[in-house]
């Protein structure tokens, strides 16, 4: 069981805005914060937690987004540069949630935070599978 | 001052997915649920409303998202036709809550809800200001 | 062999912009073009020439943009209806050329022109195929 | 006059795929090469040119496109590292011809190449203007 006290590790992917990443407000859209993040698990993943995205569908696995809180406190602009902090908060039987942080880097403030909950399905069905124990323990540094 | 009972008028926006909403999953792309319910809201404020964001933009007024949560229940697939249901929930002095359902249209399936906390903004500090009455009463319907 | 003289169909596909399509300029973001034929062929593939993409895919077959020319002329903006024209130039053993033609349906002025050249794949190889005789007939109308 | 022997210096800027880029088809989308190139544009006007888009925007001028070729070799995919070179090969009175190349860093195989015609306009009339002498010897190199 996860005592309510087991803390995570956070980690840090850096990141560029787009120019393509702005909209009429000359700030970053809302809906790409979305894609920064799952840009940042996807590096951390790899390069954090030795298993990438690649290796889950191989598996016959993958995550689907079941829900998101976000909170847009500052936008960023045209080539900023961010750093996205995610750590895992706490795991179920089928998911887990990952809170995150988004950064201005030179103004070293909050520009968006928030949660996403991930639920893994299996590929091959599309539906909610039980986390195994080997990828759970792989997940919980 | 708004009762918890009152109930604003809820508005539907029929739309069809995109090739380029599809990600790598041969599903819609999270963050562009994200896009279809601001889509669906730039049309309902001209065509329910009666006010449509370029004359908030005239009288010096913008809506930025402050927050949202965003429940993903059945994702859209290619060339789907899906319906954006969207109504206030409730009025602060500076924003709104606007609930949002995006419901498949053939199938009559949720494929997402949630919320999206809206503040107004001037536009030339983008400072969040106090919602005009007259605004607010066009909105109350 | 196609004779110079072969004309095909004109097809047309009406839509409009999303909020997300436009970019700092205010305007439809240069990129969105291309989206905007893809999405006109997908529409024109299924309801002109009887045969979706769904059917391509079904047959192992995909077709990949081998090269596009796109003349920016008058850009789109925020709500703004517009209507993609589509026809085959000509064909080649594996491939064919499709013009385009994007209008602004209010103005009736043209927003962008040009080419795209698309290969026959196999989807198993993602190697150019020879397009079966039966294909290039539906689509010789 | 620019000589047709006269050549322009070539410079590269290196990125990498997000996972939002990727599409049905497993590939990068077509229209984020196009989003590549301008992201690498506006980094090479900064870092290379000494003159970024925004001293551009305070001296009252933008560039838009006025025509693009893009041809497709091999598509990029999920993480993927690239490198963008970009490099003028003419000018006109009014706007200039970019070429570039993206290349896929690790497999070093060339993944898209062609041009876009940039045409300088003024942001207040959106319409074209005669490239100031000191701007042209600023990009002349």
């Amino acid at each position: 069981m996860d005592a309510p006290s087991l803390v995570y590790s956070r980690f840090e992917t850096e990141m560029q805005v787009r120019p393509d990443d702005i909209d009429m407000y000359q700030h970053v859209h809302s809906s790409r914060y979305l894609d920064y993040v799952l840009a940042a698990r996807f590096d951390q993943m790899e390069r954090c937690y030795g298993m990438p995205m690649s290796e889950f569908q191989k598996q016959g696995y993958g995550w689907f987004i079941a829900s998101t809180q976000m909170n847009f406190k500052r936008p960023l602009k045209i080539g900023d540069h961010f750093v996205v902090r995610c750590w895992i908060e706490n795991f179920t039987l089928i998911g887990l949630r990952v809170r995150f942080e988004i950064d201005n880097v030179i103004e070293a403030k909050r520009s968006c935070d928030g949660w996403f909950d991930y639920v893994m399905v299996a590929l091959e069905t599309t539906r909610p599978v039980r986390i195994p124990e080997w990828i759970r323990a792989k997940y919980s540094i």
